[in-house]
């Protein structure tokens, strides 16, 4: 996607590092970075400075490319997986890449791992862009029959699900860019996404391209819903288990028992790797992060003279829960919009679009 | 309740003036403020340096107070009302207050205005203090249940419905300051309650009081639910219906469909001037204030110098909605605490708690 008419995707090969843009800076300033090192890479998505399930994976699968430069055998294989993984719990994603780029390069002698760790990686995030773009147009179905009947189509989006959650174009925000670029009249509902205010970034991201929105705050959602003001729920995932159940940013469920008390279809969209065949209860078995309390109790913006500042906002001693995730069971969500099709959030519905097809 | 060993009220006259405890400087700063004139309260009450549907009343009636003192004819009580029934549409303890200060000073010769308005304020302001202590007693009861099957009571509440938004004890949080005074182990998770921020008073009032209590994102509360860690919801409310519907601050429909989703228990806790009788569709009738964008863009701190300090978190020309309160419908209500008992949130129910008994 553009940014200031520039072509950016969130993650590149630069040489012999990636570079990202910071995320941490956004929306307030536009800054990218070059990783040079495993420990980049485990820091970046630690951090946040990457987030985003599928660019999390993506970011994760070059972060292999920059092990083996330093040392290509099986121990630095083991020891980037073991480091890359303790970095975010949650979304599946991560430990997906991590999966396939061990079993990929084990299968190879050290000397031919660089290469092969660089194009995997690549490959990763080539898969990610055609996937999202897929995802974009089976979503972009769903709008336009709901363009047909309301004209003017408005949405609701938790957290960021869009080209900066992914390596290009997004997940939840792909159907979206598509419809208006297609020309349907569309105006998107961001929520805040406390505590780390990812609407931020989705704002940001919704403006540089031209597509109308407001920012609310996650207590606002239920009661647009309850006036009419919300004719879709669409947002991205960071582990989808087999049976439908969404796990995503926390906030999500709230939203979803919204539009179920409303009527208002909730759909989650996400590329295949975010689907976790062997997840059969999400409750128990999907890792809930737990992040710094912090997070809730420092806000980042800019000060009256425009410079980037945080500010504390409880008092001394102050206590904080910070749970990142929550699960949104299947029986609220509509459908799974995925890159092979949209099915209900169902065992049967998202297997049925994994079978093999007859020829 | 106390403030550093010195027992406080929200507000109290000082003379010819009154006066009131800035909470938009809370938690970071505790000052009180004098108000000399019927536009000193106005504006207190406009720029929510008071707030909360009961005090916003009590202060009300003590601009009338104001307003006599400068000139005490009808053109006077006439313009009082409709400048102080401008500030604030939501709340019906507002209006309540400003009919029965008119009723009363309308009935006497001028010359008699003035001590009879600063008699009925204090009529309000004394009834508020015993309907908060009657509604933390039936409140007690509810909680005494719960920690007799659960051992420690875990509370979720919305917004800021404690002392400071009464004139004293508060409501949703009088139960709560009982319970714990009489040894029942209790937590209080405090939603943060963007963009206002009211948790960080509820904070300030429980960390004062010394109850265990943990602040979290607005989004977080239907996860907790989910893992049993709520036993019981209770929130105030700035105007209950005569069908049980509650409106109350922007957020408050998505946990009490959190609750019922979960089997947790909903409560909202109100003096007999928030039940407003005439109101028959809360979502047609009760009109829902939408305040400054500003409220959502500007988050206000302590800087790293330890002084106040906002920073504005979007990027230039963002837009933000700010719809200010929600109606929970009754159906998702299990009970109101009233300070004439507790009631289901059913028009017979509520009804009966005000049928007279017999002698």
């Amino acid at each position: 996607m553009k940014v200031g008419g520039v072509a950016y995707r969130s993650v590149w090969r630069e040489g012999d590092r990636i570079g990202v843009i910071d995320q941490t800076r956004l929306p307030h300033e536009f800054h990218t970075l070059r990783l040079a090192t495993l420990d980049d890479v485990a820091h970046a998505i630690r951090t946040m400075q990457v987030r985003g399930a599928p660019l999390i994976g993506a970011v994760a699968a070059y972060g292999f490319a920059l092990a083996m430069r330093e040392e290509a055998g099986d121990a630095t294989l083991a020891r980037a997986a073991e480091i890359l993984l303790r970095t975010r719990p949650t979304a599946v994603n991560l430990r997906w890449a991590i999966d396939r780029m061990r079993a990929r390069l084990r299968s190879l002698d050290p000397g031919e791992r660089v290469d092969a760790a660089w194009q995997e990686a690549a490959s990763i995030a080539e898969e990610d862009v055609a996937q999202n773009l897929a995802i974009g147009r089976h979503g972009l179905g769903l709008i336009r029959a709901l363009a047909g009947k309301k004209g003017r189509v408005n949405v609701l989006t938790h957290c960021n699900a869009g080209w900066l959650a992914t390596v290009d174009y997004g997940t939840a925000l792909a159907p979206i860019y598509l419809a208006h670029d297609e020309g349907v009249a569309m105006h998107v509902w961001v929520d805040e996404t406390r505590p780390r205010n990812q609407g931020l970034l989705t704002a940001w991201e919704l403006g540089s391209h031209g597509v109308p929105h407001t920012l609310i705050a996650d207590s606002a959602g239920g009661h647009l819903m309850q006036h009419g003001a919300v004719d879709l729920v669409l947002v991205g995932a960071d582990r989808v288990a087999a049976n439908g159940d969404v796990c995503n940013k926390i906030g999500t469920y709230l939203k979803a028992l919204a539009a179920k008390d409303n009527g208002v279809p909730f759909y989650a969209a996400v590329p295949t790797p975010t689907l976790d065949w062997s997840i059969g209860d999400a409750h128990r078995e999907i890792p809930i992060e737990e992040r710094s309390q912090d997070e809730l109790l420092f806000v980042q913006g800019r000060d009256g003279e425009n410079r980037t500042a945080r500010v504390h906002i409880g008092t001394e001693g102050i206590k904080a829960a910070n749970p990142a995730f929550d699960v949104t069971p299947a029986r609220l969500v509509t459908g799974i919009i995925t890159d092979r099709g949209i099915a209900p959030a169902t065992r049967e519905g998202l297997a049925a679009l994994y079978r093999p097809r007859a020829a």
